[in-house]
């Protein structure tokens, strides 16, 4: 047995979370509250150890509190607060810390105001919501009935909080952050994302993996999905330092990827281009087949768009490409729909008929129908025409339908975005 | 204490999934692999109680293994299967079941030879994919090197899985699911799920609150999201009786819900409506404003949608509502660009242009700018215009931008599915 010391040492920095809900064991719903919480932890400085998704049984969440109390510094659960037979957290939580639970008038008292605020009385079933575990903290929702519950115990530190996302949310940042603050001692964690475009994941591991021993192989982590890849930078300290570190690290990865990054802490590469083609003041019209729409999609995913984004055609008809973006009958005739100078006529045509700066074109086959021996499933070409010309690139995308749907999307973007410089 | 033989009656039916990984703990990704596991378990009748997520730990591994063991009949751990010093899943199942680990010739010569097909030699570090759990069936990977394992275990069954998705898929259908057949013994546990387009989710509640006493509670779940609402139908018992069961729920609900029901286990409304247009020959064009494209790309989703599907604009400035929709100017400015008017022009003028039955247009403001007080943030105005004239709705969604084009989207694709009958 290690003795009671070692083990308080063990624990500090390290945190679990706990999910709570029968509905979070099915075969369509995850626990995304860990991710949020998760996030928060890792900023300051905490290592998520173990994350367990339980149902609304009482045994099952007071072990689960129980093991994990005895190993981590924080732990986190979530759900199983309201006022329904099903919610049984709190009557857990009393049981896995071994402490007695207690009617609070004063809890009460707050909830029965809120409902009155609301207009409403306080059903009878709601005033389970005001029974406490012993020497607990009983922390505000502000936008929702159910308590949520701080509990010290000794150097640990139990968070319990509804598992409405928005309220988890807003009892996370108030009442935890600060918390986790205090404990990180100005030690922090954070991230930064390098968004790369038009690079694969093993060529761009390639090239950086020697900076991952100058670094620490546990502060790079590399994400790819279909035509991006993010590099997570990660920088652990002084909250002082934190921010150098993380130029410095981001520098030496620029110096060596170059033009493949698209941007830091940007989403996509549509929040890459748009406030590029804002700034010059610039506009664009994309003409697409095979993405149906996807690329307008997402370039007015980005709020401010309108001013770069004229709009486009959805051509999926040979008709339409003919008569609403104006490429040729013979083209197509001679090249068929998916082909390189269909894609190059659709950018340079639509962009002449916006008026706009930049034009984009997208043709392909996403299938999982349509394939020939010559141009297969996944055969997609993509065109961007500017003021300087019209280039053109294709590929075969290996995938199902929505996925050639999304690797097209990101390669007609980022050659725009090179376009752009 | 309970007596080993009651221990042994409550694993039954009882399932737990384990996935293995430190990345599985960080803030951008979840377990997606249990999904499909509880999936499989759920068909055959088991509950799945609890999931845990636990870091490249030989301790923790083994713990979570013997714990769930202790209370489950069935036991899925996925990862740390591979050959790299991180892969520490076989030895951590080993010592949670207290047995030796041990090499085995006959496993090396199988990698061996993968790696010879595959024209390349095997490494020496791919040899610790050789040490097996003492009396385990080691099982074959048909989509990659690491073999899986399977330990019975009294009435207990553990199944090891890689993490990889398709080679975990394999070894599922492959190995699991005839050991759950088995063990099912004839009983199912199947679903059904209803989509429901253009009502609310306490409306849906509202009117079939009476069928879950009916059905039971447990059988019945309601997702909802942002303009859809799923029903998942639940039924368990004798293989034969379960989808009796499912079609007597189905035509309850049905018959209750009416034409609020869009379609039987399709993933999305344009799902229900492609296959309908297609059926009876019919076409359909698109104008979009505040969504982007979204609706084309929603319609284009579905495979084989080219033969309904004729194309669209996405007439994001006013310019292009005017040059390549054909709204005239004077109604542009007369009622703004986000106004009935506008939505009914947009459809019928759109379906005219591209010569197609029916015309869809949609104008509003996503946000989280250009809101007045007249025309609020979340405003979108929707039409379809069809063969007996055009229909339009608005409504002011509350989200942020993502989630009010989601809702736009489902707004006019529900507006369509229900002219069409």
């Amino acid at each position: 047995m290690r003795s009671t010391e070692v083990k308080i040492d063990l624990r500090r920095g390290r945190a679990a979370c706990i999910g709570v809900g029968t509905e979070l064991l099915g075969n369509n719903k995850l626990d995304l509250n860990s991710l949020e919480i998760t996030e928060v932890l890792e900023t300051f400085g905490f290592d998520v150890v173990e994350k367990r998704v339980v149902g609304d049984e009482i045994e099952r969440i007071a072990t689960a509190v129980r093991d994990l109390m005895m190993e981590c510094e924080v732990v986190v659960v979530t759900g199983g607060l309201g006022p329904t037979a099903d919610d049984v957290t709190r009557k857990a939580i009393a049981i896995g810390l071994g402490r007695e639970i207690e009617f609070d008038a004063e809890v009460e008292a707050l909830i029965k105001k809120r409902y009155r605020v609301a207009g409403r009385v306080m059903p009878e079933v709601s005033r389970s919501m005001a029974q406490v575990v012993a020497g607990s903290q009983v922390i505000h929702n502000g936008c929702g009935s159910a308590p949520g519950i701080l509990v010290h115990e000794g150097l640990g530190l139990l968070a319990v909080f509804p598992g409405v996302p928005w309220e988890m949310r807003e009892m996370l940042n108030v009442h935890l952050v600060p918390e986790l603050e205090r404990r990180a001692e100005g030690r922090m964690r954070r991230s930064r994302t390098l968004l790369l475009g038009g690079v694969g994941e093993s060529d761009a591991e390639q090239r950086i993996h020697h900076l991952y021993d100058a670094f620490g192989r546990r502060n790079v982590s590399i994400l790819a999905s279909y035509g991006v890849v993010r590099l997570v930078l990660t920088a652990s300290g002084e909250e002082t330092r934190v921010e150098a570190r993380l130029d410095q690290m981001e520098n030496a990865f620029r110096e060596i990827l170059g033009e493949e990054v698209a941007g830091t802490d940007v989403p996509g590469l549509a929040h890459a281009v748009v406030p590029r083609l804002v700034e010059t003041g610039m506009t664009v019209a994309t003409a697409e087949s095979c993405t149906g729409g996807l690329v307008g999609a997402a370039l007015t995913e980005v709020s401010g768009s309108s001013a770069a984004y004229l709009g486009g055609v959805v051509s999926y008809s040979n008709q339409a490409k003919e008569k609403f973006v104006g490429v040729a009958e013979e083209i197509l005739i001679e090249h068929g729909a998916v082909s390189e100078p269909v894609a190059r006529a659709m950018a340079v045509e639509i962009r002449e008929r916006f008026g706009a700066d930049w034009g984009l074109g997208v043709t392909g086959i996403a299938g999982p129908t349509g394939g020939t021996e010559d141009k297969p499933v996944g055969l997609v070409h993509w065109a961007v025409a500017g003021p300087s010309g019209v280039e053109a690139r294709h590929r075969v995308f290996r995938g199902d339908r929505e996925i050639v749907r999304q690797w097209s999307v990101n390669a007609v973007l980022d050659l725009l975005r090179r376009r752009l410089g």
